[in-house]
């Protein structure tokens, strides 16, 4: 019995030392993911979106090379990434809200799964990006849009409603498609129908003051 | 966006199939199970250990053909046994306490974890058993002795208690030499020093009133 | 044995002792706070500034007492401030965010550590203000501007949103340097983002209603 | 704002990084005495007390380094020791219980505080036992001697539950002289008389039987 146990020691503290070299990983993600939040909070306060842009590009270097890092560890148990992926999928949810907001004040997109495999340097076959976690990290990414709108509806921008209520829609009916269980993920969506609400009121302040430029366009139009 | 989702659909669509064919197995193996610790209770009614034995084997070979089930389902995701083993592995739990218990009325000794998987027709090395799950089951047979000591006792086996605070305090003293983590199977482990106590209290009142086998033999010898 | 418990029995009750007299001047200090509280929201009803500052600073004055009290009591046992630390610290929490949230009614800024310490009679080496506890009280100042915008702006005063909003602002970004641990100041700062939220929205309904001072100041140019 | 908050920074991670510090010593604090826990417990199994000391013995001199290591640490922060207490205190509490039953298997006396702060390498002026750990230690102690005094009986050492009986009547006395608030420490001293029942009901089982070497001595005298 004794030997027996001999083993199961050594068999738990490796494990024990395992995660407790994931743990250090995931506390520098949550450390590069708060800087780079606070970088993109920038945005609200209506700075140049280059310059915003600019300021969390080198954060995402630094994520990458933690990815890497956790690539190593686990490359060490094959077989086992979804036996420790709870240490470190909330860092791994932030950290895709935070790329897709940033691709999305770049390009208007949705920074798709592929994408943000490619951004944190996953995608490995071995190591890639857990789809629950990219679609909680969307939802995130999410909550942000109505605070941004409000925001650019204050510094003056009056059309950027209409364009994050075009891909707020576009992309609650894509969540929509999705069968979910009754887990975190569905909360998470559950939630994104008021960010949708918001964007739509906000919208909706902006028209009926004749703020929204193509009214505006047209009024001048008729005008003429 | 659309075409992407409709991925995701197809893939959380493959997964929720998935974890339907693995909850149906482990709802029949929750089944079996308490069968099979229906069976075992037996003994706690001094039933011929034999006919209980009996009873319970054919139980065992199902189980065996439950897993085999449950290993084919996670053939078809390699890599993701730890993804899913929430979904059974209290059922495993279950399922080694029982073994284990019968192997211990069998032969009096520890069934080792190479034996249980052996028994469940686990042990491929891609569908073992879980180390932490054996010792939460071998936790969960400890909370069976102390009942099953008393009522040996009732039923006039006087020299039950010394074996089973023999076996128990080894178990015991194995266990304390895993350093365990502040989780599930370290709360169990705790619980298990009341067995202890529980069958040291019994294995007392047997001494003391004379009863012990030994002490018998002592006395004859004495009077003799 | 009962020597040595009689000197127990000495130790514990002098440290009982200097509970209760801690105890006695916390709840004094509970009571000058809650005045003081009661003075500042007068803000709320839009009185003169100048009014409502001089009825709070006789209420600093006593605090200033009540915390020489304190340090006397404590200046008998060097070395304890922690040991007893927790039997003051949410009276002082509270008071910490009072007289910021004064500081910045008078002069727009954030009242530093060092101001804090002398505008309560803290800062001696051996009897400081904890820095956590300055941290949590000037997370509960936050939580008074939201209602404060909003009664500024229902006054009249159209400008206030953009003076908070921008000091707020500042505010949470610096507390986003921080590295918290998971605990109660996280907690406090983590609510920090919905003042955030509700005066960025109360700035946006004047922007949205042309009210704010900046745009009618352009509006009369344009109109000009 | 921000070089106050970068001090803050600087203050709140050196505070962390001290807290790490402290948790990976009592976290080989914890695991010494789980060791030490075990190599105590084999005295239920009747080994040779002698035996049982000896393997002890030498987890105290690592618990003594390990002390020896925090005082250093917390030397670096004067007048801080109760800041950071709580993070060691559970496993100072666990580690007195253990040289006090040592101690009392040794010699049949309580260890008092200072023996205590003496085999620990504490007694500092500014890093010594805290008294109620000392006390809650003790109550921990009480805890372990129901069970060995049942041991002993089995084993047929029928004099055990007098002497325990007598020491933790004493004991028990002692506590009551103190004034205890309505903590942890009160909490534990009310189970202490769970533990005082036990021996008696096991002094009463042994005198009932005629069994206590007292009685069996008159008894003899009287048949003589």
């Amino acid at each position: 019995m004794e030997k027996q146990f001999e083993g199961f020691r050594a068999n738990l503290e490796e494990s024990s030392r395992l995660r407790e070299r994931i743990r250090v990983v995931a506390a520098e993600m949550e450390s590069v993911t708060r800087i780079m939040h606070s970088n993109l909070l920038l945005v609200h306060q209506s700075l140049p979106i280059s310059e915003v842009l600019e300021k969390a590009a080198g954060q995402i270097e630094k994520l990458k090379g933690l990815y890497g890092r956790l690539a190593e560890i686990l490359h060490e148990c094959p077989g086992q990434y979804y036996r420790y992926h709870g240490d470190w999928r909330s860092e791994t949810q932030t950290a895709v809200s935070l790329v897709a907001f940033l691709h999305w004040l770049e390009t208007g997109n949705l920074l798709a799964h592929e994408g943000a495999e490619k951004k944190l340097g996953l995608g490995d076959s071995e190591f890639g990006l857990d789809i629950e976690d990219y679609l909680i990290g969307i939802c995130f990414m999410s909550n942000e849009l109505p605070r941004y709108v409000v925001n650019q509806v204050t510094a003056g921008d009056y059309d950027s409603p209409r364009k994050v209520l075009k891909f707020l829609t576009d992309l609650h009916a894509a969540f929509r498609m999705l069968n979910l269980r009754n887990d975190f993920l569905r909360k998470k969506f559950d939630g994104m129908k008021y960010d949708l609400r918001r964007v739509e009121e906000v919208f909706y302040d902006v028209k009926i003051r004749g703020l929204s430029p193509v009214d505006a366009a047209q009024e001048q139009t008729q005008q003429t």
